[in-house]
């Protein structure tokens, strides 16, 4: 393999909070802090090494590849609770209301704005006690707005754009409010940053 | 449910083929025929299925959550069905030369163009026998260039634009080849329309 | 890692078919034989060849143990391939017809036997044009005969021993059928060796 | 549908600890009622509500194959879940210490008890900040006692009976140790009930 293999680099860094975590209504610093460092920090140290690793095996050529598949599996979680946990913590830190505009195009993708949020609390809701994430996401290839459900972190709708993207692994709650997931889920509405939201939506025009 | 609902609208109609499956060396008219009709068409079918059942749910209150979610599970599997699939017979049909100016921009990404061609192999070598699909991806959040492993069709890399889709699910070359796999991958190599691929690509700048 | 170890021992051999697979009416002798030779045969390769890669992984105390964990999850993997498939070809060469005995014990545990291939074979027709298994088992901690719906070999209903094993990969029928699982199903339930469900049975009372 | 039907009938009772939750060190009686009633008690509630669910789909001759799997998914989901809780409870309560019988039976099939201990806890460790379970099994078809890895509930050896268990779900742990899960690990080897696992391995015999 050549010296430079950005697909390969170990380059990832973590990014910081963009709200000052002893603000947030209903979600503690302790438990902001415990999910920003061991949760999100753990998986961008675990894809660094994963990618050395995987670099070490494509250059073993009697490795079967099923086994470097399972390196790729790794790098695609790893991705995946990366790029995740990055777009969370960024629709954080607002004031959970969502503008006039903002509510007309979620009516637009949804019928109406309360069609749209009962359906999303629902996912929510029905992760309880699980792991997972609820994504309000843009379809680039059938030009949809639409929610998803993932199990973890290698599902994910294909061409998509997440706009706004909740986390429902218990590490989210658990530390403020147990097994009480319906409280975050309130807490998480309350702290919504519509602002990322719309621009992330304008990105898409 | 307001009566006008996007989201949930069951209108998903399937694309025609882009090429003439007649003319495909090394892949049989009665497989691509199969495949797109079958496989493809199968899952337009069941994802406007699932939007009407996912539109009746929504309305019934008293459905829990966990159940509600059981369709929402469906709604990504199939929306990854449909999406991964138009991209992957849109890639197909081309004489499988890319350009200089093609392997030079995955070359920059990878350190060279056959790091790429050989990690994308592997991967799909290590898929035969079982299903899933090969991508070789743009993630928008990251910004980087990689291949992606996908177990199936719910799997996805998060915020990621797919430049070259490989179906690697077993009614893609059974037909043809049996167990052969590797006949397959050299195959589908020999028909990528890398024109598609540059031009995913160049929408990405 | 002390010198004898029969955990982390590659030493899987191949069952051979119990039936005369030139026989089988509906599934012709190249299916039979190339899924045994390169699905279930190639699974027992791989299973003894991550085990040596797991004697080697443990072994080394600098790996993180989420890597090591990639290499438990092919290992979960391959022994479900190995084992249902042993299972799956073992209850195969009946003539599918369940005597008064079966068919009531099935009916006590579904209401009537009817019910019980009603469900059976609807989980497996929903199986159809992916990947997966349908198994009849009992559950030993329960105590309850039921049937379990499996998307890959990383799935299984805890503590269950399997009575009756579908295999509805693609490669089960692909060669004879193409898409048509419908008429793969038919053949399978012509070919159950129901003599066989029944020892497994007996076995667990 | 025939109106008695065990297989379909929702009638799944929560089973009482075995233990005093108020007398485990390292594991809080907060921590192990909240697991035992909302994520134990929930998943009995939810298997019986989906048991009713199926018995409605099954009635319903329209319902296409796909969308009664997805229930049978649930299905498999939370019969996981409640038969692996029910039998990490049950072996929870002990003192933690393997008599020498135990640690010789263990010996026997790692090579020595030791290396199986390693092996359960890097495991372990590699499951912490996700969810899933560790299993130590005995596979009734390879006839092999082997520690296996389980993303989720839906995961699963072929044909094998639990003898250790162990919740890696984040609910097992974070109301007491936050991201700490070297501590649960700890905490949970000083409780294991080691009689329960050789009452289990007996009945192998």
């Amino acid at each position: 393999m050549p010296a430079s293999n950005p697909a390969f680099a170990p380059t990832h860094q973590p990014k910081p909070l963009t709200f000052d975590p002893t603000k947030l209504p209903g979600l503690s610093e302790k438990l902001l802090r415990s999910h920003w460092e061991n949760n999100y920090g753990g998986s961008v140290k675990a894809l660094n090494t994963i990618k050395q690793k995987l670099a070490q095996a494509l250059a073993d050529k009697d490795l079967p590849p099923f086994v470097y598949n399972d390196l790729k599996r790794e790098h695609l979680m790893r991705t995946g609770s990366v790029v995740l946990h990055e777009l969370y913590f960024e629709n954080l830190g607002g004031d959970g209301k969502a503008d006039a505009e903002m509510r007309k195009q979620i009516g637009v993708a949804f019928g109406d704005f309360n069609t749209w949020e009962t359906e999303f609390r629902r996912m929510a809701a029905g992760l309880g006690g699980g792991s997972g994430w609820v994504l309000l996401g843009y379809n680039r290839h059938t030009r949809q707005v639409e929610n998803y459900w993932l199990a973890d972190h290698l599902h994910g709708p294909a061409d998509t754009t997440p706009l706004l993207v909740m986390d429902m692994y218990e590490h989210s709650y658990q530390l403020d409010y147990g097994a009480a997931a319906a409280k975050y889920i309130d807490a998480f509405f309350q702290n919504i940053r519509w602002e990322i939201v719309a621009a992330r939506l304008a990105r898409m025009a």
